[in-house]
């Protein structure tokens, strides 16, 4: 952060920002942002569930479907209340969030006499189908990003972030 | 990625993602999810916004707008469509938080009779001032997050992903 003009950053050119534009861009500053993570952070992450939404458009599932879908499936009977702690997704947007892929047929809500099982959830059999082919549209997104980053920046960063 | 429940991952306790359970919550697994690193640079991305607007509550400035103030400050006459490339912004987005800046007196758009420079934004006095605040408590902000992370982890992330 200098505070300054003086320390001009050439704007890095991520392939979402401008794509026909790349290389006749002017220097322009970035200032106090450059010593912030979370501007970058922001700018990576975006670029990545582009990718993400991009490989996986045949199917029209959403990162945050995908995170859902995989961790019922992973945890099955899983109330609606765990899963939100545990992808860090405020209630009501899980709730929405559960709603549509419900109408999809993808997952159900299971009555349970059990209180802390109650609505809990699972996936349809055609749900199952689907995140069949989710996880190897998933694992395409990830080796393109690997082939981006270099292996070894991936797993770096995988490991930094995982330990957040 | 196991694809099956044997690697079953110990949640990390993201403070955001449920303060008062911390330290009770079961091992849930993350089957797929664990190895895409799009899954958690958003939940960090969450956590380092989410600082950062409590830091700077007290002026309501976002991550967003934020960005927007410092680099409008930085290259005084740039254009909004400059802006939207240099920041990765929609237009239509973009058009949206320069018009609640411009209402709240903080920038204003000048009318040009050069082409390019045509609606070229500037920070008004008022805005100057903010931004000045505004950059004081995101410097706090970032060192909450150095705090967090150590200085090392801080520096390494901000460097693999400014080249990003």
């Amino acid at each position: 952060m200098t505070g300054t003009r003086r320390g001009r950053t050439r704007v890095q050119p991520l392939r979402t920002a401008a794509p026909t534009r790349r290389g006749v861009r002017p220097a322009i500053a970035l200032d106090a942002l450059d010593g912030h993570l979370g501007y970058f952070i922001r700018r990576v992450q975006v670029w990545v569930f582009q990718d993400f939404i991009r490989t996986l458009a045949q199917i029209d599932i959403s990162p945050a479907q995908f995170s859902v879908l995989v961790v019922i499936s992973a945890n099955p009977g899983l109330s609606q209340a765990e899963l939100a702690t545990t992808l860090g997704i405020e209630r009501a947007r899980l709730a929405r969030l559960l709603h549509r892929l419900q109408r999809r047929g993808l997952i159900q809500r299971l009555e349970s006499s059990d209180d802390r099982r109650r609505h809990a959830l699972q996936l349809t059999s055609q749900g199952r189908t689907l995140l069949t082919r989710a996880k190897a549209l998933a694992a395409r997104h990830e080796r393109q990003l690997i082939g981006k980053l270099g292996a070894e920046r991936h797993r770096t960063l995988l490991q930094t972030l995982r330990d957040f």
